[in-house]
Order: structure tokens, then sequence, then C-alpha cells
């Protein structure tokens, strides 16, 4: 009897980078409960590693998902999954990611892979990427925060247009409304995701970790939230060693070596 | 003496789609307070009967309106007009409409035209659309929400650009800017609408709704509330019996035939 | 012994127009603490006097700013700078400016010149302009509220390329992401945030307040107050005098003479 295919996900460190690949090809790279388990695993662990900078996540073969594997969440005898809220949460509705994190889409991207990339920071799209949030024609409705998100992107009435209408939309539509912030032809995403990863390294890891969070807190509690936080984040920012090395290599005329203290 | 010329609101049901024109075409459709309460009280038609999924919302001949009449609405004589609170407010400031309403513009789409466009979901616009929020030209400002629709759909520069020269723009520009899905040949606009709200219908109508209502959530309580109130909606809508037609559907690789339970 | 050049900020009354030019052009525009005072000074008469109307912000030569002078900021003998509560905070972080301001950008338009521009209202940008929030490269993070702005305007994806890539971006990104709302040749910049200005200037004045006041609402308190602000704003405008001219200009078919009464 073969063993069930139940997904995994693949994470490999290269320096300050953490590159975290979905892999189900077979089946679309649809999720199972295993494989959301061991993504906010590996979400978890690029958070809270020191020398882990900046992470991409991307998905192997012609596709990034083709959604939930339904039966083995809502099937009979699906075990109901309980959320660790210790982890953190790929579709960013319980604990956040704090380190950048670039997407790399292509191929078929429905339902929870347009959540998660929306979780994300940064999305590369392949030419090829097609997104449909289409719960509605499956008689629900996104419960990963879709609803939310489209409208923070695209404004009430481009959200609107793709929420209601569940129709597929393509690699230039997803950029013209904010989804996707570079489309490159197929196959080279995840290496330009890869690319705009590191350029991210070279930038001071606590200073695009404070920029980060303080966005976050604007977007969780609002403008008077975001505007009283800067004293707090400039005064631990100008502390630190890699704010001495940025005003030391820019004297010295020669790239900054931060070290993240 | 020939009677005055008031205004009509014409709906018109056709399945689960209600069509809603308004009509004083002589008079660029400027509208009266009758007009105003007609329009009221349709769309609360729309949101209260269950059979009703999907509006359209459009305007008699070649403009959507010119705006208020405003001796009817401020001159002497002019009834102080009450907002009935218990009816669905066009501008969207009171009680809103929780189904989906797709507009129709063409021509002169001035002020209040713009603001109930804005009030809707999706809008398809001719491309004889022309826009202009030109109260403060005639002395005053926007008292129908434009000040925050501009805002949240178009960003602060965008908006305050219109809101501030109160310059007239067309309909690529209003496209370019997120208030218009799509720009069609005149003449055209009403049906590429219905088109829509008829894609919209084969939908779950419970999805849908809880998709709206969850996204207004957010735009009028923040991103906290909008994720709290998940847990909520995903157990009513998996307990539907269109959530198993879905399924089923799904598996039988058929249509989907919702009922709306 | 030769005068330090600690920079200049010039100012011009036009009619009901304001100019603010900023002026340190041999050190390309770098921000001095004196600098940042007068143009705080500078913005608070506008907003203060009443026959000041519209306000236009640029900067002297072919650059912006290349950001803050940091030694005078931060190295050693920088006198810390208190932010004088009571003044117009040129990055709209403590009181904001409540008349329209129209920023003219052009050439090298970095870190607190984005800020500063993102924080006033409508941005004319010449073809020369380029844009880079370089902080994070020299080991710190933006402190005068690109953090929000760069959210509010772009929405999370590109906000989050721009911030954590560091990268230069041109005028026609810029106007893409919404920072700017026209692009022109360069030399033209000025003239143009000028003309935009003298058209703002004919609208009604208290109008136009009204109508920024109340989208500040918006961004600060959300959407139930900004509604909650209508009856306020609509029966003080109704009171006017320019009210009243704005009715009788339409009837006379003239344009209306608006006194900001």
């Amino acid at each position: 009897m073969a063993e069930e295919d139940l997904g995994r996900i693949h994470t490999e460190v290269d320096g300050h980078l953490m590159k975290i690949m979905v892999d189900r090809e077979k089946k679309r790279n649809s999720f199972t409960p295993e494989m959301m388990n061991a993504l906010g695993a590996a979400l978890t662990q690029l958070d809270e590693e020191p020398d882990l900078w900046v992470g991409v996540l991307c998905a192997k073969g012609d596709h990034t998902t083709a959604g939930l594997d339904m039966p083995r969440f809502f099937g009979p005898g699906a075990q109901r999954q309980q959320r660790t809220e210790s982890q953190v949460d790929p579709f960013g509705l319980g604990r956040k990611c704090c380190k950048p994190l670039v997407a790399a889409v292509q191929g078929i991207t429905y339902t929870i892979g347009i959540e998660m990339m929306l979780a994300a920071d940064i999305v590369v799209a392949a030419d090829t990427a097609r997104f449909c949030q289409m719960e509605a024609r499956r008689g629900i409705a996104p419960f990963g925060g879709a609803h939310f998100r489209y409208v923070h992107r695209a404004g009430w009435g481009n959200a609107m247009y793709h929420l209601l209408l569940c129709d597929e939309f393509d690699a230039l539509r997803a950029k013209e409304i904010g989804f996707v912030q570079e489309v490159v032809p197929a196959g080279q995403q995840i290496d330009r995701a890869t690319e705009l990863a590191k350029t991210i390294a070279k930038n001071a890891p606590l200073g695009i970790q404070a920029t980060k969070q303080s966005a976050l807190t604007y977007v969780e509690e609002g403008e008077a939230a975001a505007i009283a936080a800067i004293p707090e984040f400039r005064e631990r920012l100008l502390a630190t060693e890699d704010s001495r090395e940025g005003i030391q290599s820019f004297i010295e005329r020669r790239e900054a070596n931060f070290k993240g203290r």
C-alpha cells in the first residue's frame, strides 16, 4: 500500500536568507493540515532566529497551489485543526512574522494561495500566474483574510469586483491592483524573489524589522498609534552598532557591513 | 397647469436581480427629495427580500445625474429632509445595503452621483462619463461622503487633487483611481452591469453577503474586528445547504445550484 | 572666516497664495535644524492667516533635498531639537496644516523629502525626480512617517517593496503608486504647482478647508468619525456668505467671488 502524499515544506538557509518551499506538486500543491502546520513552523523559525533576516516563500512546480485539500480539512474523519497560537500564522491572522517575506507565485494560485501571498510582504509573479478567490462559487466565502486584504490593497470597488464575481484574473491585473509587485517570465519568479531578498538582506536588519513592525502598527492600530511608536524605535535604532556602521560606511564611501546589533 | 416632474425610481425584478433606474431625464436626473426617498426605499427592498440577491443601479438617458436639485433641497419652502434611519441610505452613511450593488454611469455624473456610485460596490462606466465633485466651486463642500470615500479609493494625494481642484475627470481617470471597474462604449453600461450582476447571482448568495458584510466590518472597525469576525461567519456558512451543494457540485463536476439557505 | 550656510526658507505672498521655497542649493538642500524650524514657522503662518488660502512648497535648484544634514541633527555638538508643539509639523506628525498645500519636487528627493511631500496634499514632480527612502541602507529606519504614509498611499505590497529594498524609483513610478499626481518636464514643476494652487484658490476657501479637515478626520479617526462630522460642517458651510455667493453666481451664470466668510 502506497504511502499517502501529505506534502512537505522544504526549508533551506543560505546566509541570512531562508527559503521556504511548498511541495505537493502532484496534487498542484493543494494544502493538507500537515503542510499548513509545517509552514507555520518554518515561518516561526524565520521569525525567531536572529541570524535569519529575510524569507522567500515559494512553491514547487508549475502552480503555486490549487487551495485547501478540502476533504482533509472539512471531510469526515478530518481532525479539527487547532491553530497553534504560539506559531506564526501563514495568513497573518494570528501571530505575524516580523521579518520580511518575499513570495513567488506561478500558474494556478487560488483561494488560500492568494491569501498567503497577501499576508507576505512583496510578491513576484510568473506571467503564468492565475488568481481566483472562488470560495463563493463553492458555497462558502474566504476564511483566510481575503475579505479585508483585498479591500486594503485594491480599494472597495476593485476588491468587490473580484470577491463578488469570483472571476479569474492574471498577473498583470494582480500587479495593477497592488497584489503583485513584479511580473517576470515563468521560471524566473523564484530567482527574482531571491534576488530581492538578497538586496533586502544588505540593509540593516534591525532597521528593516522596525520598519515592518511599525507599519504593522499602522495597519492594526491606525495613524495615531503609528506616530506614537516613532520615538521608541528611533531611540532604539540610533543606539545600535549598525547605526554607527551606517554613518561610518557613508563617511568612508564603502558598502555597510551590518550585524543586526 | 402642467404637473411638476419630481422624478421617479423604477424598479424591476428579474429572478434574483433587482434593477433600480433613476428617471428624471429632462432635468438630467437631478435629484429631488422625493427621488432620494424612493431610492432609499428601493435599496431597502433589495436588502430585505431574501430572494433578491443582487442589485443594479442605473439612470435613464445620456447622463447619470447633474446632482441635487438644490432649490428643492435648500431653497425657500424646501421641507427639511429627515433621513429615515430605518431605510437604507443611498450614500452608505447610515444603514447600508448588505447585498451586492452594481452601478452603471454615463455622461454627466456630478457630486452626489459620484458619492452614490462610490457607496455601491462595482461600477461600470460608459466612455462618455464625466465626473466632478464641484461643491466647493459653489461655496460649500461635499456632504454625501466624498471626503472619505475619495481618500479610501485613491489615497490622500489623488483624493485631494480632485476634491480641492474640483476639476472634471473622465472614465479612464476614474478607472485609474479605482472609482470605476470597467469602462465600456456608451450605451452598453447597463447591459454590462446586468451581466456582472448575473454572474454574481450564480455564486452562493450567503457566501457573497458574508463577504460583503465582513469587508464592511473591516472598513468600519478595522483589521482586528475583521479578523475576529471570521470564526462566526465560517461556522455559519459551513452549516448551510449551499455549502453542501458547493462540494457536491464540485464532486459531480457540474455547476452549482444555490438556494440561499 | 566664511559664515556657515545653514540654509533659508523663503516665503512670498501673492494674493491668497503663499509660496514657500527651501534654499540651501549648494548642499542639495539638505536640511539643517534651522531650516526645519523655519519651515514649520512658514507652514504655521499659512495655517493661521485667514487671507492665506493655499500654499506651494518647493525647493531651489535641481534637487528637492538630499535629506537631513545628519551631523547637524545627530553629530557631536548637535543640539537636540525640541519639536515646538504649537507649530505646524512639516511631517504632519504633530499639528497639521489645514490649508491645502501643493508640493513641487525635482531631481534628488530622498528620505525626508519624500516624507514632507507625502505630508502635503498634491504633488507635482519634474521628470527628473528620483526618490529613495534609504534610511535602512544607512543603519536606521525612516523617522518622519514613511512607515505609514507609504502603506496608506500604495498598499502593503508596494509600500514594503520600496521601504524594504530602499531602491531608487522615478517620477512615473511615484505617480503609479499615488505619491505624485502630475509629472511635468523639469523646470515646469513650480509653475504647474502654482497653477494648481491658483485653481484651488478660486474655490470657496471654507469649503476647501472643511473638505481637507474632514478628510483628516477620516484618516485619523476612521469612517464612523468622518460620517459623524458631516452635520456640523454642513450646517457651518450652509450658513456662510460664500455659500450664498455660490448659489447667486450659479443663477447669474458667472464666476463666483468668494471671500472666505
